[in-house]
């Protein structure tokens, strides 16, 4: 994600770009074939957007299914921003040969003008771009996905509460996902403060929702609980200094803070979360505007997050909480 | 307080620059008369340094006797960096004339190339810079100026502390009071580290000193606890962000913050700290590396402060808390 000119409006606030690849995946004409060792996903650890797929795939067990390629935290600004795969040996995906993700773009659509995003499924064979829609990849995995999804996946979709799933992921899309960029990346004060409280009157309605219920839809994990999640775990060590979203921390609400331990120590979650990725990506990434221009680098030591692996105890507020066990955590 | 390239050492630590009038105040020969009237104590509300005198002005009952100018929380960066009377009516200090504080500093050493630095105390008649030692300044207006203080005023400097006093003054001003500038001023990654490190290995070990006594030296405020106040005042709506002193928050601190609170519920302290201006200098000042070129400027709306006003039930450590009340706190 990076602020783009072309994404801020005339009041100064941040509109985020429209994504372009957005066949579904299905069983249907004309739709994405389902066939295991087809697609690479593509992420960056340090991006939300990308983040939920990976929890996804991993709570589903799809990791042999769908491979993963990995672009640093550190975007590169060539003439556009990018993402680059400078972790891998010589610079390179392994699987797709690929220096940056913008090369698997333009292979797709020489004209393509956008900026180039993760999270995206790539089609290994034809290394083309299938899909890089953030916000319905997971419903894909969750839904379409099924037939290789693990024994005892949890069903984080369930059909009777799609709606109303949906329903609260565009608040938590609108709110809080984009909300901390809206902040972030605003260029008036107007824009900036009015993000921000929208941001934290959310936040304390979601609080006052988890002090009666262990997950946002109950006694179990569903997709709406992951979107959260990805913002969440990025808020105290990146959005609240780098973004000035700093009305307070997660640590300071008396049950966001529970539930966000509560989903870190889930298999998925906390095994799935780079800290010093992402702190290295929201304070020192050139593409952000706040880092843009410094003359001199400096990584944030803290904050301390060592109290992530607390006890939460969230465990009580469930009805069945062996269920959650048996559904949700995998297999040792 | 500002960066200085002249202050960076060549690992890239901050050094910050000697004080240049430093002739103390006194009844003896050579040293600078002691006089209701004559002196103007200028200083910007957002200068832990400059704070730490009006504090103590303000607990001694000096007001009347050494008069205020305020300069803005907004450093211009004119070709060297300056204060401003901005705040003042036709952005002129009504007493001095002055637009700008370095015009007193060259009408005193047409020499002067240092910062302009406050506080600083001026002789109004001859409008000359007669001290600007903010390390002693408050000791000179705890000792040489007693025969000015209010009735029952505290003895912030008590004689059989004094040897103590300073040993911690010392202490404190290396690893806190400039420890947050040495985390916010580093031009490299380790001395950064290294000053965090001293900085929160400090805080840890005040913090178990405040567990046992109210504080610094035991039953009553004195010169240290106003000087660790400057630093601690500022630490959450600052230093924290702004200069990446971020291990945690003075909040996170089972006694620094209700030690915090107690003395930001004392009279002399909650009312000469000015959160906005703070805030402004911080996050928004050009003069600081991490603002300079910055497109657009966007002042963060939190943290929240609402908290330092909460009860904090410290009194219970003090063995006579109400002759505290009485030595310490304003008559109404």
């Amino acid at each position: 994600m990076s602020e783009n000119v072309k994404e801020i409006k005339a009041d100064g606030s941040f509109n985020r770009q429209k994504n372009r690849f957005t066949t579904p995946f299905g069983h249907d004409e004309g739709e994405l074939p389902i066939e295991s060792g087809r697609y690479r996903l593509l992420w960056s650890a340090v991006c939300p957007w990308a983040h939920r797929s990976v929890i996804v795939r991993s709570l589903l067990g799809l990791e042999e299914v769908i491979s993963l390629g990995t672009a640093s935290p550190m975007r590169p600004k060539l003439p556009h921003v990018d993402w680059e795969f400078s972790l891998d040996k010589d610079g390179v995906d392994p699987v797709l040969g690929i220096r940056y993700m913008s090369e698997i773009y333009l292979n797709t659509d020489p004209d393509y003008e956008g900026r180039p995003t993760v999270p995206v499924i790539v089609d290994i064979k034809e290394k083309k771009v299938v899909n890089n829609d953030y916000f319905k990849l997971t419903n894909y995995l969750e839904t379409a996905w099924a037939p290789f999804h693990r024994k005892n996946a949890p069903d984080l979709y369930p059909e009777h509460l799609r709606e109303e799933i949906d329903r609260l992921n565009d608040v938590i899309f609108q709110e809080v996902n984009n909300g901390v960029y809206k902040c972030g990346f605003a260029q008036s004060q107007e824009a900036y403060e009015q993000a921000y409280d929208t941001l934290f009157a959310r936040l304390d309605e979601i609080d006052e929702r988890l002090s009666k219920q262990r997950f946002l839809f109950g006694d179990y994990i569903t997709d709406a609980d992951v979107r959260l999640y990805a913002t969440l775990i990025r808020f105290d060590a990146a959005y609240y200094s780098a973004f000035k979203a700093n009305r307070n921390r997660i640590v300071d609400f008396p049950n966001l803070w529970g539930y966000l331990r509560d989903l870190y120590q889930t298999p998925g979650f906390g095994d799935t979360t780079d800290f010093d990725a992402i702190k290295r990506h929201y304070h020192l990434s050139n593409h952000i505007a706040s880092n843009d221009q410094k003359s001199y680098h400096i990584l944030p030591k803290g904050p301390d997050l060592s109290g992530l692996n607390s006890p939460h105890n969230r465990q009580t507020l469930s009805n069945k909480p062996e269920k959650f066990l048996l559904k949700c955590e995998k297999e040792e």
